[in-house]
């Protein structure tokens, strides 16, 4: 089955203490779009201005990525510039342009409408609504965030978690939701804000999952070293769903699975600028870390 | 077969947001004995004062801990104090009174020299230098440290890596000994100042074993609520030994299943005051703990 995608399609300016590589493809749902790729049919919804790259757009395609919903508008495209530290841990936004998405609103092709399978990638919940408000019943739909819209639209994110099956943060955003130190009491306060799932992403300490079947630890692939981290969080949520939409049987049966699936995907996108790397593997590529990941856990 | 373990003996007062609980039985040694007497026969070595209170005698003897090489000598036993922050990951020590500590010298009966497998817990590197020293080649050193002894006595402790089997840290002591921010990086230069087995703890976030036959990720198990965290990482040393010293078969065949029922050790210690916790529980508890990461961890 396919997965539709909606977030920012971005052009992202990144400085690290070695190297600097400005205007690369970026943006939450450019990131998942290309992780959900290796695995399934994927449906990108976002909105790039008449700068937007050609290359760009190819790069999409040689992804198979269907773009009928990429709005293409007079204007720029959204551009962020960030720097990393040393430790690549922290990182600081030295500018955001809005341009065109500035006014974007999501419009779903019909034939969008009936996607069983729904990622609302890292994106203002307002616009994460709306593109719920145009879906006929979905099957699965797991949202993400980030520390934005918890600081300036918390009730429309509040309001998102009642309409959604999974939901996805980090651990600062666990813990800015819910004042809990503790991820696991931070996890079960969210359940009760709606989602049935629960993912909580710690970056290279890997994530945990909370569900209806219980709770799992998933591990992060080993890097001995992290050329450029953006888009990882993307990149997991992306893989995740790519592989939960073709998995056959139950969510429960595989959601498991598909995070480390996503957590393998979210290793690559660490090991190059922007998604230099993650357009350059293929799907076995992914399956050789993941039997690595296996080995790496059992006892 | 048996455990010999040398490191601190101690009487702890430690300060939660909560709570205050003066002269716990406490230290290194303490804590490693006790997690590693639920699997094989514990020999301590390490020494208190004339004050040390019998119950705490009489609870190391409980767990069948050989007391043959404590020393008891006149003076105070080393108190350490201090305090946690609301979130239990800081901590700052209030008072440091050596006592008796300050001129220990640990001396080995015979019949412990030939102890085959010899966990060097967290105490001065010279005085774990001097326990080798009077051993016959044990099977198996494995070694743990603080960050006090990489600022004070680095040299001693780089000497000491060269003669030990198994090196056990946490995350911001290998930052610190090898100026590396990633941990397989940090292991990679570890091995190369001797120890064939590395381990670096991270507290909640696991651990991770660097060895011959690969790496190991290996997860902490889920706490909702941690009382007091002192000591967790000697008593997942010290399960660690403990279960290894009396599992059949090669090292690396049961390492990582050691690590496992070394953290989940841990998980107890981290549920009560000092070693309150870990003193009531059984090692069915222990088992039953060990099957619940199993299932936490499978995919």
């Amino acid at each position: 089955m396919s997965v539709l995608i909606v977030g920012s399609t971005a052009l992202d300016s990144i400085k690290t203490p070695t190297a600097e590589n400005p205007r690369l493809l970026g943006g939450s749902a450019s990131h998942a779009a290309v992780a959900a790729s290796f695995f399934a049919p994927v449906k990108l919804i976002g909105v790039v201005g008449d700068d937007f790259p050609k290359k760009y757009v190819q790069l999409y395609r040689k992804h198979g990525i269907d773009l009928s919903g990429l709005q293409v508008e007079s204007g720029k495209t959204f551009h962020w510039s960030g720097e990393y530290e040393v430790n690549m841990n922290n990182r600081r936004t030295l500018l955001t342009e809005l341009g065109v998405f500035e006014k974007f609103t999501p419009h779903l092709p019909d034939a969008h409408k009936r996607s069983p399978f729904v990622l609302l990638a890292n994106i203002a919940p307002g616009l994460q609504h709306h593109v719920l408000d145009q879906m006929a019943r979905p099957k699965f739909v797991v949202a993400d965030t980030m520390d934005l819209w918890l600081n300036i639209a918390l009730d429309d994110l509040i309001r998102l978690l009642r309409r959604i099956d999974g939901f996805v943060l980090n651990d600062s955003e666990a813990h800015q939701l819910t004042k809990e130190d503790n991820v696991f009491a931070a996890m079960k306060k969210i359940h009760r804000l709606g989602p049935k799932y629960v993912i909580i992403k710690k970056g290279s300490h890997g994530s945990i999952l909370s569900s209806p079947k219980g709770a799992f630890i998933c591990p992060a692939y080993p890097l001995q070293r992290v050329m450029d981290p953006t888009g990882a969080g993307d990149s997991f949520v992306g893989g995740l769903m790519g592989y939960l939409s073709t998995a056959r049987g139950a969510i429960d049966a595989n959601i498991r699975r598909a995070m480390i699936y996503g957590s393998v995907v979210a290793s690559f996108c660490c090991e190059g600028f922007g998604l230099n790397r993650t357009t350059r593997i293929a799907r076995r590529d992914i399956d050789k870390r993941v039997k690595e990941l296996t080995a790496l856990t059992r006892f």
